[in-house]
C-alpha cells in the first residue's frame, strides 16, 4: 500500500529591501517549516517603490542562494515585478497558496501602504487571486532582532494556513518593535488617516546644481481607536485587511451633480 | 476708488508622462485660462512609477519654458516626486486651489490606478487636502489628436472651481478616445475590477543573459453597469471618486478570529 503524501502549501515570498535584507531571511526561516518555499525578491534596495512596474526596461532572474531546499531567485526589476514574474514566468500554471512580503524594516501602517513596495507586492498577487500578507516590524534598523517579527509572522502564516482569510485577500500586519512577550496581542485594525509633514534637505552638488533630499515626519491624524497605529500604540500586532478598491464610495451619490453638465 | 482684484485659483499641473509629452501641453493649455498655473512634472516619462518616491538619491528642478505666462519645472524625480517639491518647495505656505494631473496617454481606469503615476501624482495632492483630478485619455498614442481630452479636462476643471468636489478630494477621470460631439456626456462610476494578463518577452541579451520584458493584455472581469470601464465602453466619460483608504471594511468583522490566537 502505497502513503498519500499531503501536498505542503506553496508559499511566494519577496520583499521591497532586497534580498539580503534581514527581513527576508527572517521571514524565510519562520515560513520554510510551513510548506514549499520560492523567494523571488530584488537583488537591491526598493523601498519606496509603491506599486511602480518595469515597462521601459527588460528585467532579469539569476538564482540565489538562500537556504537548503528553498529555491531563490534575485530579479533586477521592482517588488511588484518580482511577483508577476514569479507567478508568469517561474509558476507558469502553478498557483501559490500564499504569498508573504516582507519583513519590511520599518513600519507600513496608515497611507505608508501607498509608497511601500512590500505592500504593493503583496497587493499584486492578491490582485492574481492569491491570498496574501505584508509583514513589517517598526524598526528601520537593518541591525534590529527580528526574532519578534519572525515569531509573529509564522504564527500568522500557519494561522491563515490553517483557516484561510475572509473576504480579503490581502492583509497588512505590522509588528511593534517590542520583545515578543511583551506583546498583548494581535487585533484587527483600519487604516489611520496620517501624512507625512516633509522637509527637503537642500544643497548644492559638485557642480553647482541644487538639489532636494526628501525626509519628514509622519503625524497620525487619527483620533479613532480602532486604528492600525493606535493598536500599534498599545502594544498590539495590527492587520488591516485591505484590498485594491480606491473607490470613494460615499462620493458616488454625492458628486452626481457633474453628471448633469452640458459639454 | 481701486478696483478689487479678484484672486484667480491656484491650478498644480503634473502628469507621468514627462514634461514633453502633448498630452501635459493639452491641460496646460485647457487649465490655463482657468487660473494661475504652476507646473511641475517628471524630465523623462514614468508610466508605471505608482506611488514610487525618491529616497535614496537627491533629485533636481529645472526651470521650463512652456507657455508665456505660466511657470514650468522639471524634475528629475517621480510624479509623486513633483507634487511634494512644489507644495513643500515651491509653495511654501500656499495651498493650490486644485491640482490636476495628465493628460495621461493611455487608460487609468480600473486598478491601472494602481499603476499609474499620474493618478499616484494626483493622490499625492489630496493627501495634503488639495482636491485632484488625474485625467487619462484612451489613446496610447503621442500622434493621438487630445483635442477632446483638452475640451473634457477644461469643462470638468471649471466645474469643480466652480462647484468644489464633495466627499471625496480625488477624481479619476478617464476619456474615450472619439470626437468630442461623440461623447455621450459625464458618468460618475465605480472602480471596474479587472486584471491584467501577463506576458513576459523572453530573449537573451548580446552577453547572452536572458532577460524578461513585460507585456500584457488588460481583461475587465466585472459585469456590472455603473463601473468606470462599462460606461467607457458606452461612449461616456467615466469619474470615479476616489480615495487613499486600503481598508476592506466588510472583512473587518469576518477576520477577528485570528484577534483569539494564542501568542
Amino acid at each position: 500500500m502505497q502513503m498519500t503524501e499531503q501536498k505542503r502549501p506553496l508559499i511566494l515570498v519577496t520583499n521591497d529591501d532586497g534580498i539580503l535584507a534581514p527581513g527576508i531571511r527572517a521571514l524565510i526561516e519562520a515560513v520554510a517549516p510551513l510548506g514549499e518555499v520560492l523567494v523571488v525578491a530584488p537583488d537591491s534596495p526598493q523601498s519606496g517603490q509603491g506599486h511602480a512596474i518595469t515597462i521601459e526596461t527588460p528585467i532579469q532572474l539569476s538564482p540565489a542562494n538562500i537556504r537548503d531546499g528553498v529555491e531563490a531567485y534575485e530579479c533586477t526589476g521592482t517588488p511588484v515585478d518580482c511577483v508577476k514574474l514569479a507567478t508568469n514566468v517561474l509558476l507558469k500554471g502553478r498557483k501559490p497558496d500564499l504569498c508573504v512580503s516582507g519583513i519590511n524594516h520599518g513600519s507600513n501602517a496608515s497611507i505608508n501602504i501607498l509608497y511601500s513596495g512590500t505592500m504593493s507586492a503583496a497587493m499584486e498577487a492578491s490582485l492574481e487571486g492569491i491570498p496574501s500578507i505584508g509583514f513589517s516590524f517598526l524598526n528601520y534598523s537593518h541591525e534590529a532582532d527580528m526574532s519578534t517579527g519572525k515569531s509573529i509572522s509564522g504564527k500568522i502564516v500557519r494561522y491563515v494556513l490553517e483557516n484561510g482569510m475572509q473576504d480579503a485577500l490581502l492583509w497588512n500586519v505590522n509588528i511593534p518593535d517590542m520583545p515578543f512577550d511583551q506583546i498583548k496581542g494581535i487585533k484587527i485594525a483600519r487604516q489611520a488617516k496620517g501624512n507625512w509633514v516633509e522637509e527637503f534637505q537642500e544643497g548644492t552638488n559638485p557642480r553647482g546644481t541644487k538639489y532636494y533630499w526628501l525626509t519628514g515626519k509622519f503625524v497620525n491624524e487619527d483620533n479613532r481607536t480602532d486604528t492600525d497605529l493606535k493598536v500599534l500604540e498599545d502594544g498590539y500586532v495590527s492587520i488591516v485587511p485591505s484590498w485594491h478598491d480606491l473607490t470613494h464610495v460615499k462620493a458616488l451619490a454625492s458628486n452626481k451633480g457633474i453628471e448633469g453638465m452640458a459639454l
